[in-house]
């Protein structure tokens, strides 16, 4: 009874550290969705209010990292919660960065919003969306333990790289045209090349998930 | 004495973990160093080993995470111990990506040596220096539990931040006076973000280190 009590209180432990993890990726997906629609509406306040939620999303980091800890010196779990734990610890860091990359798009979009607009913005907000559904798929391919929805995380990728290489190409031809809009061109190209590192950590975390749900031999494989 | 002995085995393990972790940081420096140096000097044949070297330190995230696993599961290390394991397991991740960032950096050299050298290579050569020695140090740092050092590392950063706007600047002069070095710019640009993102990996690993010997409240608080 005890053993099947200690369980059970464990159970709920590893709910909580899953529903803090989806919280902690909910305020992320928010940023990367309001640092992009802080430039198309050029909502400056919008920005530095993007900026500010970084430190939410630093402190939530912190926050579950003791959690993890605490579950691993008091509980001492095996075999797949042990994993599940370990990949939680990885996951919260790639949050932790995309939240930053959020902050430092949003700081730049603090500044083009000082400038006229160098053209209307189109595929930036589909290279945040498709960022944000594969920052959130790869998470609910954690929390359901759901290889199949990760590997689609990572042949998404492919997706937003094309994206960010063809945005890559039109801002080089802005610029050559007409270097007065190299300033603004150069941070908008930041603010592609973020959305595409955003990518990248989904990619990384859907990555962990096919590993922590298959095993050693898939990691690293997935291209 | 049981218990003495135990202790005495798991100190042999930390160690052999600590080892791994500087074995594996060594792979990743020379693959930092090799992936350059096959641009300077036109080597695509050690562009070629770096690419394929990253296999290795692939399979070596994955040997010492189910290390760390082992550890965690078998011994149950408490408090210092349990800290030193957890960020073990976020640092190999950051080595990991570095070493895929040399090998899409020797990708792109490959290419870039089968065209005639757009400029003499300096300032790129200098940023491997910096970002290989910074990884060296954040490596140290953790294996040492030098917090003054991780600090050293974090402010690096901002010296290859810049050598990363010069190049980045110097290059978009070439393109708008010669649109024909175009395709070639783009790539050494690559090069340049990949090196300022192997340097904000070193960074990562250092941040940590400082939590790791700190606690909590210096984490995010460092620029």
């Amino acid at each position: 009874m005890e053993r099947e009590h200690i369980s059970t209180a464990f159970d709920i432990e590893l709910d909580e550290l899953r529903q803090s993890i989806l919280i902690m990726a909910g305020k992320v997906e928010l940023m990367i969705a309001n640092s992009v629609k802080a430039l198309v509406e050029r909502d400056t306040p919008l920005a530095e209010r993007t900026i500010a939620q970084d430190h939410e999303v630093n402190a939530a980091e912190v926050a579950i990292d003791e959690h993890c800890l605490e579950l691993l010196a008091l509980r001492q779990p095996a075999a797949r919660d042990l994993r599940f734990i370990t990949i939680a610890l990885k996951i919260v860091t790639d949050l932790e960065r995309i939240g930053d990359q959020c902050a430092n798009i949003a700081k730049r979009v603090r500044e083009l919003n000082e400038e006229p607009p160098l053209k209307p913005y189109i595929d930036i907000p589909r290279m945040a969306h498709w960022a944000e559904v594969m920052v959130k798929e790869s998470l609910d391919a954690f929390v359901n333990g759901d290889p199949d929805l990760a590997v689609k995380v990572c042949r998404d990728d492919t997706f937003v790289d094309e994206l960010n290489v063809q945005i890559q190409r039109e801002l080089l031809t802005f610029m050559i045209e007409d270097p007065a809009t190299i300033s603004r061109a150069i941070k908008l190209n930041y603010v592609s090349k973020s959305l595409e590192r955003i990518a990248d950590h989904a990619t990384n975390i859907a990555e962990m998930v096919i590993f922590m749900v298959k095993g050693k031999d898939i990691r690293h494989t997935i291209a």
